[in-house]
Parts: structure tokens; sequence; C-alpha cells
């Protein structure tokens, strides 16, 4: 779905493009950092972490793994519930993407398992990471802010936002 | 609080530095992105925003304002607790540092004070983001990771970690 996003009194004209799963996934999947968002203490709570992709999977170490592995949070079996975000924006134009999965988060215990993940997952920055993570995406949103796009470009304003002026 | 992050087998020591609150709102300061943290029927929600430091309050815009400003979630006229999230991390070398706020966070709905945080907040990049969202920092941390620093650091190693063997 795409949007335009005009300012009154600017010429300048930017698209915001919703991505969709699989697009929002390669894109996390390009970069090596994003932010792990769970509850903590009945607060919201976040934590920027490094992570691989692996068969669809999210993986990311964390020295945090007590909010996110403990027993009384997985009482039916299937983990807690994480987003997890990625973006690569432009700190000036902001222009660039931004990704949120949404899933359940389970503690690796495999010892095969965690070796492996721990070479994928440069080891030299995580001494001191201790719990392995895997995040398993039920729903993955994704957007991208870009100028203007090419004459091809389909635009369809968003039923919430008001045309532009 | 200092400590060792040393990986076996590797020459490379690197030293995670906790922020203290003033330094880590001075950073938090310095870049104009961020990610702001919330609930969302009752799942853990998380957004790229941009925003302004205002006299030690955190200033975003943001079209999720439903789930951060409804009345439902504000019943002790506080506001309800959001995360706040902003780094600045070499995507290769994975040194940088780090920002979290937690604190509540209230709808601006005086017209003056949104008038004058539109002004701010870059508002050519926001033509649909509807909401002007005040976050107030109870609870400020911030980690810098930095490659071993000079002779003149202390290094205390944090009570949880393990010595670097």
């Amino acid at each position: 779905m795409l949007s335009h996003n005009a300012e009154p009194g600017s010429s300048e004209l930017r698209l915001s493009v919703e991505l969709d799963s699989d697009e929002a996934l390669r894109l996390l999947g390009s970069v090596s950092l994003g932010r792990i968002v769970f509850t903590q203490h009945a607060l919201p709570a976040v934590r920027p972490v490094t992570h691989v992709l692996d068969d669809g999977n999210i993986v990311i170490r964390t020295h945090d793994g007590a909010a996110l592995t403990s027993r009384a949070q997985q009482a039916d079996g299937r983990g807690v519930v994480v987003a997890y975000e990625a973006d690569a924006i432009d700190p000036d134009t902001h222009l660039g993407w931004s990704v949120v999965v949404t899933g359940y988060a389970r503690p690796v215990t495999d010892p095969h398992e965690v070796a492996r993940y721990q070479k994928l997952l440069r080891p030299r920055l995580h001494r001191t990471m201790d719990h392995t993570v895997v995040i398993r995406p039920d729903l993955v949103t994704g957007t991208r802010l870009t100028e203007t796009g090419g004459a091809g470009d389909v635009v369809r304003p968003r039923p919430e936002d008001p045309p532009a002026e």
C-alpha cells in the first residue's frame, strides 16, 4: 500500500510504501542489528541486539535472557510474545526502511543448536550474552519511505490519510 | 560501571560502559531518530519516530497515537508507560551507544504547544503524523561499547559478568 506524504508549502513529495512480508524479512536479514522489545516487570523494555535469520526465524543473543526465557513467562509452552525491529533510516533525510516482526520467542537450549548459532552470531561481540533466543515471526510488517517514485509507481492514498493539499 | 568483554581466543577487548542519565539523555538529544515502544492490543509494539528533547522531556510525533493517547489507557491521568530507545551503533564493528528511557507518555493537546513542537520536529517529514506525544523520563539508562579505553580508564568488572579468561 502506498501513500503520499506531502507537506503544505513544500514541493517535496515522499512515498511511504508498505512492504510485503517477504521483502520485509529480506531487508531485516540484510542488516545485523535490531531491537528486541519485550515486557520486563510489567514494563515495556527494549534492547539493541545482533541477529541472524535462520530458515525464516530470527535468532538473537542477549543477556536479558531471564525476561525472555523464564518458565513463568512460558506457561503455555509457546514462549513469550515479543516484537523485533530493524531499520536503516538516513539520519538526515529520514528516508529508508523499517521492519517490525511480532512473534513468539523461545530460548535455545539444545547445545548443538546453541553452538551453531554462536558461530553465526559474531561471537567476538557477545562475551557476556549468554542466552540464545529464537523468534518465530507471526506478523511481519515493513515500511519504506522514499522520495517520489518513478512514473511506474502506483500511488493509492491510504484510507486513514487525508489527501495532500 | 565498566566491564570487559573479552572473547576467548581473541586479542580484542571491548569496554561496556554504563552511562549516567545526564550523558545518556545528551546522547539521545544528539540524534533525531528513535523507537517508541508501547503496548497495542496487549502486544508489544515498536515504531521508529523522530524526536526532540525539550526541557528534559522527549517529544515525538506519531500516527500510532491512538495506542498512546486513548483515554482508556490513561485511567490514572498520568499517561501510559512507554520505553524509548535511540542508538548510534556502527553496523560493522557494533561499537557505539544506546540509550533506553522509560516513562509516562501523554498526548499534547494544547494548540500552542502542538504548534511549537511541530516546528521543532521537522514538520516536512510528518505530514500524516497527527499526534504529538511527550514522554517524561522516569528511568534513563545507557550503554557505550568501545574499544579498550586508554590507560586512564578505570575498569571494574560487573558483578554479574564472569571475569574474562
